[in-house]
């Protein structure tokens, strides 16, 4: 296994990092929809073992091949969804091992700004919902 | 300026750096060709201070605007193609700091590769030339 250290890990992320939210159709769900808060970075197959390692420090998180277009892609992510783990784990690790790069110290702060209002279980009404959907379009791309 | 961790500046690369070979007609050249390893790291217009805070830790190398199909390209890159540089500064930080993806690990060392035999004149043989574009040709994308 590969041992990362702490500062590696933050360039990594300033580099290849993605704070994001995702929000898809889902008729189960109460607004017809779920708002996903996530944490990931992607690499190529033949790099897996440092999403692996990645997975391995953290101790939550999946790696999973990236679902896209082409079914043969070999695109691999590392993917935190976990309220929980995003706000227990990631945010505070990025909190005590500061990111250098402005898009990722915003983005971060968005994600967690949602984090906060899922919390007050925003994600449930029409207006926490246009909030969320508010912060998001002001995510970096 | 933002100060620079050798383990930040090793992730960082890992996501986002770029060993690779230019080669480049130029008839003012013995062989007609102009062979250019180089290092850079690319940044939207946003960070350009990490790029300059790269060029501050190593001392060398260059920020400048991305060429591009598009001049409203907000893409910058902090590049260093000076063979003593490449030689002398940034291949043996990365010797020291060890890369941890196999994608940079190999590019940065079919760099080294080229620059050996540039240090040995191949570049102004057709014979050399051949060699440098065939270990180009396997860099990783």
């Amino acid at each position: 296994m590969t041992n990362l250290q702490a500062q590696w890990i933050v360039g990594f992320t300033d580099g290849e990092g993605h704070f994001g939210v995702a929000i898809n159709k889902n008729e189960q769900m109460t607004m017809g929809c779920q708002v996903q808060p996530e944490f990931n970075v992607t690499q190529h197959y033949r790099d897996i073992k440092l999403l692996y390692a990645l997975k391995d420090y953290f101790g939550c998180g999946v790696v999973r091949k990236n679902k896209g277009k082409n079914d043969e892609s070999k695109v691999f992510c590392y993917r935190v969804r976990s309220r929980d783990h995003l706000n227990n784990i990631i945010l505070p690790f990025f909190e005590k091992h500061q990111l250098k790069s402005t898009k990722q110290q915003i983005n971060s702060r968005k994600v967690k700004k949602v984090l906060r209002l899922m919390d007050s279980g925003a994600h449930l009404t029409d207006e926490g919902l246009d909030q969320i959907r508010a912060i998001r379009s002001k995510l970096y791309l």
